[in-house]
């Protein structure tokens, strides 16, 4: 992606040892895909956390059909939050983690766009929602008090999608706005953490044709397109950072507790978090 | 640096447009050290932001004596803050920024280490202290309101100092978890921002001797050192966002309002603010 | 890698539709491993090249069986060449392409270090074999003339180990070095071209033990270690510009014609070689 | 230019501790241009090697005026080469090193665009020339035996500019393959060595307009341009391996010999290379 700008298949995501097969899975998928006959290459894109804690990661449960179906299912309108598919073992500021997803439209001025986030939260620190200490209030601090010992380790793996149009400059520097979402949310970004972002564009103006080689001795073709001007970046920045941050919170927010060998990852309580939000007065923000 | 992973010399603050006469003061000023009569490489390292509302930038004001002053004054003990050296003209959250300083010294269990950071702040976004969200409370949003219409651009300069005996990976990361302190405080990372962060190390057991090149046939000599475990610098990682975060308050906390060319940059109304912390309970954190 | 400069597991090299099964081949293997029960985290590190033109590439052939056989034949003593392995399927300036190493070793003077390479060469340019324009004599140019018409495409990929004591700072610019060996082939590092060298360091001296979280409340051990200086690598590094070059070549003096699908895919004629050699009085060289 | 994707200033080359006045030079002539009256803002581009061997290097001798000389002469077409400008006290392959230009014109099948390259050579390794082994022939390896007992040690300064309409990326990833021309002359990229490539495009349809700030409430104005497609870009890098070789050359044919504090660094002797080169049949090439 670096080297040619382009993502060439959906992004998956997974447990961390079972990003290898979800990426098979993934490739034996789009190679039988119609139009596809001659593909002898494909660079599949796959993020991961590690929801060791309360999944038999060892086994590496992921197969081919399960990719069949996430494909298959795959469908706009609301996504479903919480302790779901690559959320579904994932533990964030000692709570129960999960997916979470948000997004900022911006005014027509600014120019309509939208940004989404699409977070799986995986990781260690000290909560605070909106600005409330809600961590320190809960008595929950990462280091040292995860599941078994951990050191608050873990990561968080970020989805940006846009409409606007921002060629791969621009939608890696998205991306990079996504990290200061995650540290207004009290992440501690600590030594284990792989904290990762990508963003991409849906816009057509940005959209590159299927790679086709020009006959020999025909013209080259160059490639029409528009594209935002760094000067009107920045709400989008804005934008991203904002998103970031409530797709965390609703992932928490959303989760549900899991239990796993006994053990059990509670979800943050609810009315205990309205009490400190309120406490703290964060509705007045 | 990133090729030989070394610091060669001290580092300074300037305005964006002064780097060049100050490095090249700074070269000149070692160049005449004791010791350097047969030095021809230097790479000085110069920080900067853009204090062009406040600051007759264009005339790029600095001179050889302002690094040798600067270098002939450096002391140990507490440090300046406010509108002073480097940020004298600095604008942050469209309040007067500034130079600002703060250090956490970690568990004497956790390895005692004291992380250490200075900050020259320049930027936009909405100012939250503590999560308090006190840019809003005082109608402050960097958005097309700072000096001159701009959109909150502007960057944060960060550099970052510790005793922990950690090589130039770490430090690197080290340098990444400075930029979560700044996305706590508000900054929006917008368009035009050059947020920067640099770390370093004082510990003996990472300093390099002279580069000295053995003389032909002589047996290689090996660099011994010992350094922290990549397991062991999650406690630094956030000591470096705590103190940063903090660094950035007391940089707008000590500043006083600056006039320029009539303008007048007026300082955080720190009564406000004390309001503003206590209405949202930040003692209580 | 880059975070925490550690390199976790053997380094297997495949094609790049294999890349997946072979990772979570290796997993699997791994963690069987004696000591190895709690594990809950890998990193495989897979190298690949696109031999489409001469593998089976869309049925993904590689599975666990495979990689269980390639770790328990490792042996130390002479490697394989040629149209073996992950080189079976490859193409090299319109030749057969393969598998080739070699190594070079220091002077005692400069530290007696070993630096070995190993390629998987699967690329275009024009040939030229120390300097001699082996590819123009004999009338192979890689652009549009390779396998289905293809712009000379392809990558080498390029593994550089050592017993050098050089730390992950070292060990990447080492590996950069290994590029300058390939462009002496006469490479054309075409769009196609993912070409990627990695190095690591078999010393004692920069070994890192297992990592261990130390019980709370225990102090912190630094990891000793003696390193190689900045000033006294230059010498690996022109060895491995040398062993780099003279891996490609062997990988293609080795290789042995391919067949797939009725097309055969020849290797250099090694007579017709030795002519272009003379001629251009390589010998004197 | 990595955040923007921008080159702002012409590019200037100077010696190592000559790069901030040139920079302060050059930021003080462009501010007094006509348009410039409101611009605070400036990031020069200045590259440099070390010539400290033939050049007072200490006294950094740069000064505003010889800034104002280089823009008010720089013309059209040909270029001065050898022992001129930045080149004249540079070193390489130790023999006399310097400014040396060449370009490739592509097909008109290919696009027809231009790639052009400007080099200023300081640096070791044993030189070969179009596959000759000139260095050896002529008893020259740079390490342990050019100035003043260095170990090869020097960089490659390159700046490529073309007229195809390639955009940030791409012409990245142009100035990576210039390497590979350098690498092809018997560069050792030793430890010292700061190799350095930049590339832009003069092409009208990646150029980018003034920054302009649009009037609150106005709409979005997207950038419109055109660009190579991926898949067309690796004749340019072919283009840019052969005229980097090519200028590596050239900056030594044309280099005349320099004699500072009594000590005289040759030119490489023409008739002898010319012989080397028929002995080694490089016009059949």
């Amino acid at each position: 992606m670096e080297e040619l700008g382009e993502l060439e298949t959906p992004i998956l995501l997974t447990c961390t040892l079972c990003v290898w097969r979800a990426a098979d899975g993934l490739v034996a998928e789009l190679l039988e895909m119609p139009g596809m006959e001659r593909v002898r290459s494909i660079n599949p894109v796959v993020g991961e956390t590690n929801d060791g804690g309360l999944n038999d990661i060892r086994s590496r449960p992921i197969t081919r059909a399960d990719v069949h179906a996430a494909l298959a299912n795959a469908t706009s309108g609301p996504v479903a939050e919480g302790s779901v598919g690559a959320g579904a073992g994932t533990v964030a500021f000692s709570w129960k983690g999960g997916i979470g997803t948000s997004s900022r439209v911006l005014p027509k001025s600014l120019g309509g766009y939208t940004v989404g986030v699409l977070v799986q939260t995986n990781f260690g620190g000290v909560l605070q929602v909106l600005g409330a200490p809600v961590g320190k209030e809960l008595g929950k601090y990462a280091y040292r008090d995860a599941v078994e010992g951990s050191r608050g380790d873990g990561s968080c793996m970020i989805v940006v999608a846009t409409d606007a149009p921002i060629g791969e400059r621009n939608l890696r520097r998205l991306a990079a706005r996504a990290m200061a979402g995650l540290a207004r949310t009290g992440s501690s970004f600590s030594n284990g953490s792989g904290d990762f972002a990508i963003a991409f564009s849906t816009a057509p103006e940005v959209r590159r044709p299927l790679a086709t080689v020009s006959p020999a001795g025909a013209a080259v073709v160059l490639r029409q397109g528009s594209e935002l001007q760094n000067e009107d970046v920045s709400p989008l920045f804005e934008a991203v950072i904002e998103a970031t941050e409530e797709a965390i919170y609703n992932s928490m927010f959303m989760a549900t507790p899991v239990t796993y060998r006994g053990r059990t990852m509670d979800a943050l309580p609810l009315d205990k978090v309205r009490a400190i939000l309120d406490k703290y007065r964060v509705k007045e923000r």
